[in-house]
């Protein structure tokens, strides 16, 4: 069982997908966890900790697979978007589950084959390589899904042999 | 009582002042939450987390003082003292008590009366202000005294009252 998580202060997508051997990967549950405007950071940091927390209970997955920070052009913007994440990973750290950091590019790139896709690309490969019958909504809840599914197609993904050299 | 705190990732400091009506300041603790450089990010997100409530548990402070975030040159620091800072806020907000944020150069007016005081003016003047006889070390254990300082003396600093206008 993997958590998928796309950090945000104000919309955290979130998306539990199942993995079992060689069967199909399911996607359990997805949804949003969405925090007030109005209210202070402190207080949306722990409405934030509180549902992933209680994700992880409810679910008990084994890896959380969370996007890393995007550097939005406004630091501000990208250091409040630090405080979200770092409530995040206290949740799993704190559950003590195996936790997996994606920079976007790869999390877009393992689920639409480029780290240059769309938004609606995303969701439109999330719906695909789950065989869901409608695109996960908000797009943020696919880009939690996307999340989770970067880290269950991890080992299917090509990967390209290092050379080691030896030195004497 | 208040419990200031001075952010990082490696060492947060912190401070505990008390203020009782017309009393001069007291200082009941300080000292520095320190992590592994070798762990990972979300280990040590834990430990500052669980110190901080420790701090709370123990002192039942009504407030807490934190320092605004610094916007370093390097926006990689800035980012990961963000995670840091969202889970002492966490902290904060769980343990339901006031939290109120100081930009560094606030901090340092209010103790050392200039926002451009250095780390070692800053450390003299808590020794003084607290009546200590020594300095509190390292600097980091000082700057957490100095937020909760920021806090405790705010109301003895001169304010300028603002001019309102009625329009009709």
């Amino acid at each position: 069982m993997v958590l998928g998580i796309d950090p945000g202060t104000a919309v955290t997508g979130y998306g539990v997908v199942r993995k079992e051997g060689r069967n199909p990967l399911t996607l359990v549950e997805c949804g949003v966890i969405r925090t007030k405007p109005r209210d202070d950071l402190a207080q949306r940091l722990a409405e934030i900790h509180d549902g992933v927390a209680e994700l992880i209970r409810r679910h008990k997955p084994t890896v959380l697979s969370i996007e890393d920070i995007f550097y939005a052009r406004n630091v501000r913007t990208t250091v409040v978007l630090g405080h979200a994440r770092g409530v995040i990973l206290l949740a799993g750290a704190q559950a003590g589950i195996e936790i997996h950091e994606y920079p976007p590019s790869e999390i877009k790139k393992a689920v639409a084959g480029t780290g240059a896709a769309t938004k609606l690309q995303v969701q439109f490969m999330v719906m695909r390589l789950l065989r869901l019958k409608s695109a996960p909504q908000p797009t943020d809840a696919a880009d939690g899904v996307a999340a989770a599914l970067a880290f269950a197609l991890a080992p299917d993904l090509p990967k390209i042999q290092p050379i080691r050299f030896s030195v004497r």
